[in-house]
C-alpha cells in the first residue's frame, strides 16, 4: 500500500473540522483530534486516522452518544468511578485521567475507574498526561473479546493494553502494550501481505494454535472461537498464564472496580459499547525529592541503553524512545497516510459535505481504489 | 530426586527452630517460616524449604543483618519508603505490606517502596496478607539481575515479579510471576534431568537464543553475559518488549521509589545485597460497594472457568486457583520435601547442634548423597 504525507496542520485542521461537523464542540473536536494524531505521529497508525471511520460507525449506529457528559458517581480525596453514560472515549478518557492527577496533585494518589465508555485510542496518551506534569500514570482499558484464556478456545478477555508513563530525562519513559502477544491489526497486516501468521499470535476455532490469518479474522469476525494468544503464547511453558493474568489486572481496574461490563460482553450492545478504563496517577514526591527520583531513574535507563548488545543488534531501545524518535521526525518531515485511509477521508467528506481537495489538494486515489470511493 | 512427606507442623517447629537458633525472636522466627512454608504449601517448592540454605549463606556472609529493624524514611497518609537496614527480606516485607494496608484502611490506598533489604520469598504471601483484610494487594521486587533486555547480551534486570491479590469468592485471585519468561530454577530443572532447554528461554553470552542449560547457568554464575529472556522471548514478534516492560514497572516500584539499588547492581556488594521491593494496598471500597464489587468479580472469574475448552485441554484456571488446591492436598496429605533439601536440612542441624532425628525421625539420607551429608 503506497502512503501520502501530509503536515501535522492539515491533519488537525481536518480532523477537528470531522468531529466538529459531527456535532462536538470545538474544545471537544480539538481533543479528540490530539488523541488520534498523538498516535499517528508516534508512528501507531492502528490507531489514528485509520480510526475515523470505526468512529463514525460508532456515531451512526448509536453506540457512542454524541451528548454525553461523563459523571463522577462515586469519589475519595485518592479514588473516583466515573459513568461515561457511552460518550466518545477520548473525551471520558481525557476528563478521567485529569481527575486522578489533580487528585495525585492534592494527596499524592488518585485511580479513577471508568465505566460505560468506547474505545478511547492509545492508552499511553492518558498515561503520558501525567508524566507530562512530573507525575507516575497508569492506563488501561478492556475491549471487546478477542485474547483466548490459557486452555480455553473462546476469547473472553480483550487486548487490555496497560500503559506506564514515568517522568525522566531526555525523555520520559512511556511503555504502552496490549496483553495480547499482538493486537488484531497486525494479523490484518499479515492478512493482507499474504504471509502466514508467526508461531505463538493465533488460534483456531477449537483452540489450537493456528498460522491462517484468514482464518482466524473470519473467526474472530463470525465469533466463532479462536482468537489471539495472550502475550506468551499458548502453553505455560512460554508464560500464556502471565500475559493472561495483566489482561486481568487491566479488567480489574476498568470493568471489575467500576462495575462495569467485562470484555467478554463488551460490543454486544446495540447501543453502547460498554467499554471500560482504569486510569492512575501517582505523585513521585509522595515518596521523597521527586527530583532525585527522575534522575536516579534516568539513570538506570541511560544504563539499559548502553549496556552491551546482541550480536547482531544496532541498538538497545528503553520504552518510549521509538515514539519519541517518529514525533521528532514526523513534526519536521510530516504524517504519512496510507491510501487505503485516504479513501476513507474521501467518503467521510463525501457524507459530511466537507471539501476534501481543500484539506488535501491534488490528491487522487490511485485505480485500485476507484470502486470504493463514494461509496461510504 | 526422591521426596519424602512431613506434615506442616513438622516443618513449621524446624523452620521456626533453626531461625530462632540464628538469633532471630520467636515472632520472627514465625514470621519467617510462615512465608517460606506457604511457598511449599502452595507447591512452589524453589521458594520454601529449599531456600533455608541460601538464607543461612546470606546471614554467614554478612549480607542478612539479624539484628537489622526496617526504618520509615518517608510517610505521607497515602505512601511510605522504608530502609530495610538490609534485614531478613521477610521481616522486612511484612511491616512493609502491614503499613500499605494500614494505610489503604485508613485513606483507600497505600504504596510503599522498600529500599536495603533481602530475598523475601514468593512475592504472593504479602499480596494475599491484603486480599485476606479484603483488599486489593500488589507486591514486586527487584533481584540479581537475570533478564537479558531486549537488543542486550548483558542481564540488567531481575527476575521481577509481580504479584497481585484481589478478594473473590470462592477463593481469591492471586497473580504471582516473575517477568522473565521463567525463573533461574526452571533452568536449574533442566539442568539436572539433563534435557535441552525449550526455545524461547535463554540467551547464551552473545545474546544468540540458546537451548544448552550448563552453558546459560554457566554463564549466570560466572557473569560472563546472556542470562533469561523476559516474558515474550527474545524478540519484538513474540513480545519481548513487553516481557521487558513489566521487569521496569516491578523495578520502579522497588528500586527507583526509594532511591535504592537497581538489579544491576544488586547482590554485588560484600555486606548487603541491596534487593527493594515495592507494595500497594487498595480498598475497593474507596470504589463504591466492596461487597459488589467482589460479586462482579467472581462472577466473571466464573465465567473464565467455565468457558469453553480448547481441545486437548481438561479445565481452565483462574490465577491461584492451583495454590488453592495444593494447599488443600497439603495441608492434608503433607508436604513433601526432595532428598536433596533434607541432606541441606541434615547438615544444617549438625552446624547449628540441632536434634534432625527429633525433627525427622527415621530419615536416612540415600546412598547417593552420602558424601554431601556432613559437608555444609
Amino acid at each position: 500500500m503506497a502512503y501520502v504525507t501530509w503536515s501535522l496542520e492539515t491533519l488537525e485542521k481536518f480532523c477537528a473540522d470531522v468531529f466538529e461537523t459531527f456535532g462536538f464542540s470545538k474544545e471537544e473536536s480539538g481533543k479528540i483530534s490530539d488523541v488520534l494524531l498523538t498516535a499517528d505521529l508516534f508512528g501507531i497508525e492502528s490507531h489514528g486516522m485509520q480510526r475515523m471511520v470505526r468512529y463514525h460507525k460508532g456515531i451512526e449506529k448509536g453506540q457512542i452518544h454524541l451528548d454525553a457528559k461523563p459523571e463522577v458517581v462515586f469519589e475519595t480525596p485518592v479514588s473516583a468511578v466515573i459513568d461515561g453514560h457511552s460518550g466518545m472515549g477520548q473525551l471520558i478518557g481525557i476528563y478521567a485521567m485529569e481527575k486522578a492527577i489533580e487528585k495525585a496533585e492534592t494527596t499524592g494518589v488518585g485511580i479513577v475507574s471508568v465505566r460505560e465508555s468506547n474505545h478511547y485510542g492509545i492508552a499511553g496518551y492518558y498515561s503520558e498526561m501525567a508524566s507530562k506534569r512530573g507525575l507516575i500514570g497508569f492506563s488501561c482499558t478492556n475491549s471487546e473479546a478477542i485474547m483466548v484464556p490459557t486452555f480455553s478456545r473462546k476469547a473472553m478477555i480483550g487486548s487490555n493494553p496497560i500503559a506506564v508513563s514515568v517522568p525522566a530525562d531526555p525523555y520520559p519513559f512511556l511503555f504502552d502494550a496490549s496483553t495480547t502477544v499482538v493486537t488484531r491489526g497486525k494479523l490484518e497486516m499479515y492478512n493482507k501481505m499474504g504471509k502466514p501468521l508467526p508461531d505463538g499470535w493465533a488460534l483456531d476455532e477449537n483452540g489450537t494454535p493456528c498460522n491462517e490469518a484468514p482464518r482466524v479474522l473470519a473467526n474472530i469476525v463470525g465469533k466463532n472461537g479462536g482468537g489471539i494468544m495472550p502475550l506468551g503464547g499458548s502453553s505455560e511453558t512460554s508464560g500464556s498464564h502471565k500475559g493472561y493474568g495483566y489482561g486481568m489486572i487491566a479488567e480489574l481496574f476498568s470493568s471489575i472496580l467500576s462495575m462495569g461490563v467485562t470484555s467478554n460482553e463488551c460490543c454486544t450492545f446495540p447501543d453502547k459499547t460498554g467499554i471500560c478504563h482504569g486510569f492512575a496517577a501517582i505523585n513521585p514526591a509522595a515518596f521523597g525529592d521527586a527530583e532525585a527520583i527522575k534522575k536516579h531513574f534516568s539513570e538506570y535507563l541511560k544504563a539499559l541503553r548502553e549496556n552491551d548488545l546482541a550480536e547482531g543488534a544496532d541498538r538497545i531501545y528503553t520504552h518510549g524512545e521509538k515514539e519519541v524518535f517518529a514525533e521528532q521526525d514526523r513534526r519536521e518531515n510530516g504524517i504519512p497516510v496510507n491510501d487505503g485511509t485516504m479513501v476513507e477521508l474521501l467518503d467521510l467528506c463525501d457524507y459530511l459535505k466537507l471539501d476534501f481537495a481543500s484539506y488535501f489538494p491534488g490528491y487522487e486515489p490511485p485505480a485500485e481504489f476507484a470502486g470504493f470511493a463514494g461509496n461510504y
